[in-house]
C-alpha cells in the first residue's frame, strides 16, 4: 500500500499544514481560556455562561455559513471545545488547577 | 448579568478571533478532504486508511506536547475531525455527494 497516487500526496500535505495550524490555535484557544478559568476562580464566577455560549454559537453557525462549512459542525465542534474548557475551569474552581 | 469584569472581556475577544480562524481552517480543511474523498472515490479507494490515520494522530500528539496542549486532547480532536470526514467519504462513495 506505499503506492500513493501523487494527488492524494500533495492533498495530504496540505492536511498536515492545516493540522498543525489548528493544533497551534488550539493550544492558543486553552491558554487564553486557563486566563478566564482563574479569573472566574478568583472571583467566584460560575465556570459556564450560557447566555456567552449561545452567543457563541450564533456567531460561529454565521461564520460557518460564510465559509460554506456546515454550521451543524461548526457548532458540534464548538460544542466539544466547550466541555474540555468547562472540565478544565471546573478543576481550577476545586483547586486542582 | 450584565456586568462583565474588563479582563474577561479582553479575554474574550481573544478567543472570538482564534474561533473565527479555526472555523476558517476548519473550513478550508473539509474543502482538501473533499478533494481526497472524491479521489478515492474515482480510484476505488476505501474511505479510511488505518495507516494514515495511526501517522497522524502521532504526528498531532507531538505537535500538541511542543505547544503545550494535553496531548489526549490533540488526538481526541482528530478522532472527532475524522469521524466527520469518513462520513463525507462514504457520502461521496455512495454517490450523495
Amino acid at each position: 500500500m506505499d503506492s500513493i497516487p501523487p494527488e492524494l500526496h500533495q492533498l495530504r500535505k496540505s492536511i498536515d499544514n492545516i493540522d498543525a495550524a489548528l493544533v497551534h490555535l488550539l493550544a492558543e484557544r486553552f491558554r487564553t481560556t486557563q486566563q478566564v478559568g482563574k479569573l472566574k476562580a478568583d472571583l467566584s464566577m460560575p465556570p459556564s455562561d450560557p447566555s456567552r455560549e449561545a452567543a457563541q454559537i450564533e456567531r460561529l453557525r454565521n461564520l460557518a455559513k460564510d465559509a460554506d462549512l456546515d454550521p451543524e459542525f461548526a457548532e458540534k465542534f464548538l460544542g466539544f471545545i466547550l466541555a474540555e474548557v468547562i472540565q478544565h475551569h471546573q478543576e481550577l474552581a476545586a483547586g486542582e488547577g
